[in-house]
């Protein structure tokens, strides 16, 4: 196996985005992380977001991402494990790195959540749980809130005293979240806000759950040697139903991925000196630190008590704010929390929230209601890295606007036409739609204002008329017409040469 | 690179399920190519399909297949190109192999589309056009009619000669198709038929559309030797926006695509035995043949009217009756093809459109209106392959509702409860919800008959009323009863036995 190298990372605020599309919030992702890097050179993309098609209506973002990014021509792939879509398509990267296809890939991920209602938003996530849970009302804050339970009944905890434990959580989360620019929720929580915010789902709170986020985040994977390498990756599934698990207090995927993560670094849990774990819902976290072998079974909750997992104590989890405060994008979280680890290695993140020990980390990311979960491993390799070579191709700006005419009213060619007989909702039949190229250089697709027989290469004239492009056939006057124009045109801009 | 080789294929015919769930077809598949395999022992499982979220209403789909095949535990992906899936996930899981990190993987691809009316189908495939294009009124069909009449205008073809050559593509292919079990359509179909099918987009057909189609296969990749090697694959992407390509007649994407595969194969176009393309419309097919280097640019349609691309011909070309006959289940079609090159490899395929020469064949796979292609080369090893142990272990029998009890209501265990104060649509505010263990070893999920505080771990009553199971706490008296009921039942066991 080839080694596997992080060059540059980079990540937008997490947050609302009301004007922006998902691709917006990818593209400006993936050239930060381009920029960030020691070139800007890429073999191939994979993009990692959860259901873009129902959150937003565009399918094939791998590709639309890629042609946004004028790097149209490279592979791009969609690769999609529910919320843990982030960590899962940075691992699918990792292998295509690993088998020596590319030397140098994008990985970005990114989600659009907040312009839809919340129901709309709870229904579609809810997707991922099982048929027949579903049909029984469960949502996925209802699955957390019952393993949160069972949780605390199985480590002998009175509800009472779960409940401020699980403060202690959000509230850690939330104190590390103000100190980090890019969450979305840079408050710090009481104790008073916490047990006065509205209950969910017995015995979750408002603030035990993770928030509805738009957010991007992007990564460039190497062969080269970086500052940074994987040394492990793991990956693990469990039965879809929550109630077909034997136990319901710990995550079996979550051991599975941990056992081949740490045997493929040759690490073991004591030697990870941070991590970002999947605080989708408080209990999780707590969880997850248990599963991850960081704690013993059923003691993590002591750990929160002793204040072990903060910036100062001897594991530090989730001192970026974790999903609870930086937001949960759902396919976006799993690489965020790699772009978290990346900044600790290197030193970028506020001195406050700066662990000491930053030479091994981990991530952990759950898919559905743990129906799978990926940990990755990183390390820092000792090299300095010559990065900071910053360029100037903008990017993000050869968008399609870009690519098509603002103002069009002139004589061009048809290249193609047809006549669409099964016309979409909404559009008069038969359609007539045609492509015609204009002198500028761009082609318009367009419809036909008179539906009637075209032949390819004739000449038309387009017109834009509100949002929508017509073309028609000239009439012999109006040919004649637009060539007088064309030559005064070229007349007048030829006396002005002249006269300068 | 680690060489990867092609173990176990399996594929359920295409056509329409009425009754069946998209997880359902793929499993069955997958159970096919895992019983045609050496070994039914996989390390992981990647899947390809387009949009099981908005076809089906599922999330999470591959952890929904592992779960299903028993399998639960190993990774599990979803990788997705639009309707170049089931070539991209293929492609993915040969990165993973080449990567060393897995040695047998199960590749499955499936798509159910036929349970919706066509409306929503076009719908939901045209997410993938280019925004503005959609917006337009452009459909698929609508952007491949344009194709093909700038190809026509590019060869100089009158389209009156252009409409007697998509006629021979769809003849072939119809009459391939007649001759595959695994077709949708097993019909050949004659001249007067293909010209009396009702025009969809001026030039194109109905006999020149794929179908819309229900369908799955499955493949299992490992590094171990065995009869097939794939030799090369290659993707590459072009923009999204048809308007924005400077040719309308040749596709970019599969020409990056091509030259990626032939490279990393070291092989030719000459030197290709047979090919499965993508004929999603008739003209497809010939762009396709010309792109990969198989005819001359502009020579592709005089190969098929010297029928140059049928069985007995120069280079068969989708003898399996293509998209166009075979079905289109749009995530499916690329592994489609695969696991007829395999079978054509392994001479099982009826004599009557058997290949004389199958040492090296390439499938090649359009994701949306060419946005990208994807292109894989196998090749015969020589080596004899001993397969054929077929293993008996029921797979796909293990479903979820194997795993739920049939009849229920006894005096159970509340493992865990939720009082969800935010609950889906249609349902009480606030919704109890409870796990409890009855004592068949089930685990079911149940919602409270009545509103009130409970404990976890008391016992409860769980009926089933319809299709939903409620809990209750029983009174002093129940508990009694049904505690002398179990009695009751056990001596009776216990006479039966002394008795007999």
């Amino acid at each position: 196996m080839k080694e596997v190298f992080i060059d540059g990372v980079g990540m937008i605020s997490f947050g609302k985005y009301r004007d922006r599309s998902l691709v917006d919030l990818m593209a400006e992702a993936a050239v930060l992380a381009l920029k960030d890097s020691s070139t800007d050179t890429v073999e191939a993309i994979f993009v990692g977001t959860q259901n873009p098609e129902e959150f937003t209506g565009d399918g094939n973002v791998a590709t639309m991402l890629a042609d946004r990014l004028n790097l149209s021509g490279i592979p791009a792939w969609k690769v999609e494990t529910a919320s843990s879509s982030g960590a899962s398509v940075l691992e699918v990267a990792f292998m295509a790195i690993a088998s020596g296809r590319f030397s140098r890939v994008l990985v970005v991920a990114g989600e659009k959540m907040t312009h839809l209602d919340t129901p709309k938003v709870t229904r579609i996530l809810a997707e991922v749980i099982e048929p027949v849970e579903r049909a029984s009302g469960a949502s996925m804050v209802a699955l957390a809130a019952m393993v949160t339970q069972s949780y605390a009944h199985f480590c002998g905890l009175s509800l009472k005293r779960l409940e401020r434990i699980l403060c202690k959580v959000a509230m850690k989360n939330h104190y590390y979240g103000s100190l980090n620019p890019y969450a979305q929720f840079r408050n710090p929580i009481s104790e008073e806000d916490y047990f006065s915010s509205r209950m969910i789902s017995y015995p979750l709170r408002l603030y035990d759950c993770a928030p509805i986020t738009d957010g991007a985040c992007a990564c460039v994977l190497t062969s080269y040697r970086t500052d940074i390498k994987i040394s492990g990756v793991g990956h693990g599934t469990d039965t879809l139903a929550v109630r077909h698990r034997i136990f319901l207090h710990h995550f079996n995927a979550a051991r599975i991925a941990a056992r081949e993560a740490y045997k493929m670094a040759n690490r073991s849990p004591e030697e990870i000196d941070f991590a970002e774990l999947h605080d989708a819902f408080t209990c999780f976290e707590i969880i997850a630190s248990e599963d991850l072998g960081f704690f013993e079974e059923g003691k993590g909750w002591k750990a929160v008590e002793r204040n072990e997992t903060t910036v100062e104590g001897k594991l530090p989890i989730n001192v970026s704010g974790g999903l609870k405060a930086r937001g949960h994008p759902v396919g976006a979280s799993g690489l965020a929390q790699a772009v978290e680890i990346v900044w600790q290695m290197r030193g970028l993140v506020p001195p406050e929230r700066r662990v000491k020990k930053n030479d091994i980390a981990l991530l952990h990311s759950i898919g559905g209601l743990s129906n799978n979960n990926v940990i990755i491993i990183f390390e820092k390799t000792g090299t300095p890295m010559g990065r900071g070579f910053s360029f100037d191709r903008e990017i993000v700006d050869a968008s399609h606007h870009k690519r098509d005419p603002i103002r069009v009213s002139e004589i061009g060619t048809l290249d193609a036409y047809t006549v669409l007989e099964v016309p979409p909702e909404g559009f008069p039949r038969p359609l007539v739609l045609g492509l015609v190229s204009v002198p500028s250089g761009h082609r318009i697709l367009a419809r036909a204002a008179m539906n009637m027989i075209y032949k390819v290469g004739e000449r038309v004239i387009v017109m834009k008329e509100e949002d929508t492009y017509y073309f028609m056939r000239p009439s012999k006057l109006e040919a004649i017409l637009f060539t007088l124009s064309k030559i005064y045109r070229k007349l007048k801009i030829w006396l002005k040469r002249k006269l300068l």
